[in-house]
């Protein structure tokens, strides 16, 4: 794999002169070709062996292209604030928007090397780190992100070289890093798992090129050539995931909705009592000190006219208002919709100690968007598996997630769109579009079954509950949170949440 | 201010029903029709006696208006990343886009009120903070952000008396916070310090209302008059800032931009040496331990082919990727539209730590937009003061703030323009807009120096700068850089940027 870029290939500097000229005419019309399409994003992640000469590159990349269209991202150390939240979030909260390029050094990479160089390395979670991350690809070259991977590799002789011949000039040693000091030690074990890494993540929709760095002719002007074929090949074909994502619940859905009993309800004094009591436990739970390294994210989908706003204020009356946010769910901004749509519910996670609450949420993709045929059907079969696997690192990093759906009766919905039309002040929430989806209330049904085959998982099943009783419904769901968190704060095994 | 407050005014419940069906409809009819404006957001403020039931109350206005246009925010105590900031720079980022109302606990009046509780009160701080917050006031009410800031109030008995209910009650006692338990037997001196800052914060264009909050039904009837009637008064009508926002320096720049010497240059042997090793002294000065507790903020301005980019990359190659970020200043996003023009600057603003630089700035707003006749007269006059205040933000928290106008002569911009449009690979540097820009240089060289008249202030002074060579510039900008860190992190008095 790396036999070329060893063998420290040269360019003279007529040759780069002549090819230079060539290639950045054509990487700039490529940008504004690119930029023209308007619905994918380039995003370059630059990998290699320290000390070889990246950031001049990149720097070459922003010069010859309009740099006004790149956002270049490196990560530093990751702050307080952002250890609160999955490691990944700063990777999906860097994406360029749609037309542009972006350009992030390390990303996931720089960790995974580092647990492979490791004596004795954890091979099963290397694996699955792995397969974590080529989901992850595939999740983002699926939805509008062209990927490229680019390795900087050089002999161990040349690597050497280059650095000494920068550290012996006070002038130009501060750009060696400690890191490029050390690579000459360690160079075969860092070529080895660079080359194990490469291999088991390359692929068709986000392929690694090796760059060779030795000289800087040729080490500028492959990095345009491999920059110039992303942006010239064909939109990636990303296969199904095989794997849902996580374990699916083994009991079938099919028959979830119609087994729902629309009966049960609540008396008011009952009610009343029990709502107090729930409030002031999830009050309690939610200022324990334990909960400081816990989250909590709600997620409340269901008919029109269920009561959800409803529901969520007797949630958020327990909680102080510094400490929780409501996402309600409308259509996406234009800066949204410039990124993949798990982007904008990224963005709204919750942090350790914070409770997120979604008023509709992200399986909007399997709901309205594909009863409305406002995607393709690739798009929304594929959004079960990267629904999953978004919840899953949510729940890998603490976050306790609980989905509701609640149900209402076609009767009682009927009963209720006709109140709130005749109310002055409830007239708002009713609009044409209410009346649409009543009218595909069975493509909806379809869609909903659908959704629970393929997401209800035992680390975040559904709770499909009825709402023709207000007050019961609100019972039940105070109820399922308050011992989801109790359950989840008396658990000692809280050391992997730290993820 | 507060007798009738004291008094613990009621309204039967009879009342209240009839009130309220005609307030929520009103309330309703005004939500809309303020979001059809769409040139206006709503900021609600809200402050108080601690245990007068404020929650409850913007719990209600959730409730009544349609909450997927309402955005609630309080601010915990800072995070420690919040603490890399300005403490206002939350505030800003809270900002809802226009045509939605945002309300938020607190913003600085809890601190303003702290502060006038204090046995031995620093009178001149708290006269400066008032001041500051009237001008961040004026500085939103004229850039399209409506203000309301309600005050709830009721009589110390009444404050005990509910909270004392609410305490006996296991299920409501978790409602009662810390500091409601506190209000009884600092009262008078609440109040009063309460009394003091409404009175000088006061304004018509964010007017406080005082809330009588003992009754539970005349309490949620007057916070919702309130919000009715700031919906529909006229939009504020500001007064200009009397006071430029910071000293301005007192040479005349008249003739500033007459006076640059455009044929100093620089040898490229000497270009050559020096921009190492200025590289090598800005490289350790950013890595610096005392860098840690400031930042730097790099304005780039001038004029078009000045060579801007090519100045800012030598200045980056010697910052670690990951320690700097560029703003390319284009044309603002819909997201940023929808907010004050200084918004998407106080985004991009460096943390502790960090450099931050514009490629084209915020003085956007009395150069493009003033020629451009974007804005009208009076939004681009009262800019001076408010980018003043802003620059101040930035350096009473430990930036430094370095502008640098790049001037390149007439006849050298023409023949920069021609090279570029032979140039295949510069060519997309070239639009028509640069040559009207330049067909209406006399117009930005008025509106260059107004800038330079009301902005070079003593603590941020413009550096005008002949780009006639390239190579004297870079190295100009790179020194002015070093000097100024130098002077910064070498000097003591490092204690006041916590702030």
């Amino acid at each position: 794999m790396f036999e070329e870029s060893e063998s420290d290939p040269r360019l003279t500097d007529a040759d780069r002169k002549q090819l230079e000229a060539t290639l950045r005419v054509q990487l700039l019309l490529e940008q504004y070709r690119h930029l023209s399409v308007k619905d994918e994003s380039l995003v370059i992640f630059v990998s290699g062996i320290d000390g070889a000469g990246k950031t001049e590159t990149i720097n070459l990349l922003n010069e010859w292209m309009d740099p006004r269209h790149i956002h270049t991202v490196a990560f530093p150390d990751p702050s307080a604030d952002e250890l609160l939240f999955p490691r990944v979030r700063r990777l999906w909260m860097s994406l360029p928007p749609k037309g542009s390029i972006g350009i992030i050094y390390g990303a996931g990479y720089v960790q995974l090397i580092e647990q492979a160089l490791k004596k004795k390395p954890d091979h099963d979670k290397l694996a699955s780190d792995i397969l974590y991350l080529k989901r992850l690809e595939a999740n983002l070259a699926a939805n509008g992100v062209r990927l490229l991977k680019l390795w900087f590799h050089l002999s161990q002789g040349a690597q050497r070289t280059r650095t000494k011949t920068l550290l012996a000039n006070p002038s130009t040693a501060w750009q060696v890093a400690k890191a490029d000091k050390k690579v000459y030690k360690n160079f075969d074990k860092l070529r080895d798992a660079g080359a194990r890494i490469i291999e088991a993540t390359d692929t068709p929709y986000a392929p690694w090129i090796i760059i060779p760095s030795a000289d800087p002719n040729l080490r500028a002007v492959r990095t345009a050539q491999a920059v110039l074929q992303a942006l010239k090949r064909p939109s990636a074909k990303v296969p199904p995931l095989h794997n849902p994502g996580a374990p699916i619940l083994a009991k079938t859905h099919k028959t979830a909705l119609d087994q729902i009993n629309y009966a049960l309800t609540l008396e008011k004094d009952v009610y009343e009592v029990e709502l107090l009591g729930l409030q002031n436990r999830l009050a309690q739970l939610v200022r324990s000190e334990k909960f400081k390294h816990r989250s909590l994210a709600l997620v409340f989908e269901g008919n029109d006219a269920a009561g959800k706003g409803g529901t969520i204020r007797r949630v958020t009356r327990a909680i102080d208002a510094r400490q929780y946010s409501v996402m309600a769910v409308i259509a996406p901004t234009k800066e949204e919709q410039q990124r993949p749509y798990l982007w904008r519910f990224w963005q709204n996670i919750p942090r350790h100690g914070r409770v997120a609450i979604f008023d509709r949420s992200w399986y909007g993709r399997v709901l309205v968007e594909r009863v409305e045929k406002l995607i393709k059907k690739s798009a929304w079969t594929r959004a079960y598996g990267e629904i999953n696997d978004f919840e899953q690192h949510l729940i890998d990093h603490g976050t306790i997630v609980l989905k509701f759906w609640l149900a209402v009766s076609s009767d009682e919905q009927l009963k209720r769109f006709r109140e709130r039309e005749q109310s002055p002040f409830k007239q708002f929430k009713m609009t044409d579009e209410d009346w649409r989806n009543r009218s595909k209330s069975k493509a909806y049904a379809v869609a909903t079954r659908d959704m629970f085959d393929h997401t209800d998982t035992l680390v975040a099943p559904w709770h499909v509950l009825s709402a023709n009783d207000k007050k019961y419904a609100r019972i039940e769901v105070l109820k399922i949170i308050v011992h989801a968190l109790e359950s989840a704060l008396n658990s000692t095994n809280n050391s992997s949440h730290n993820s």
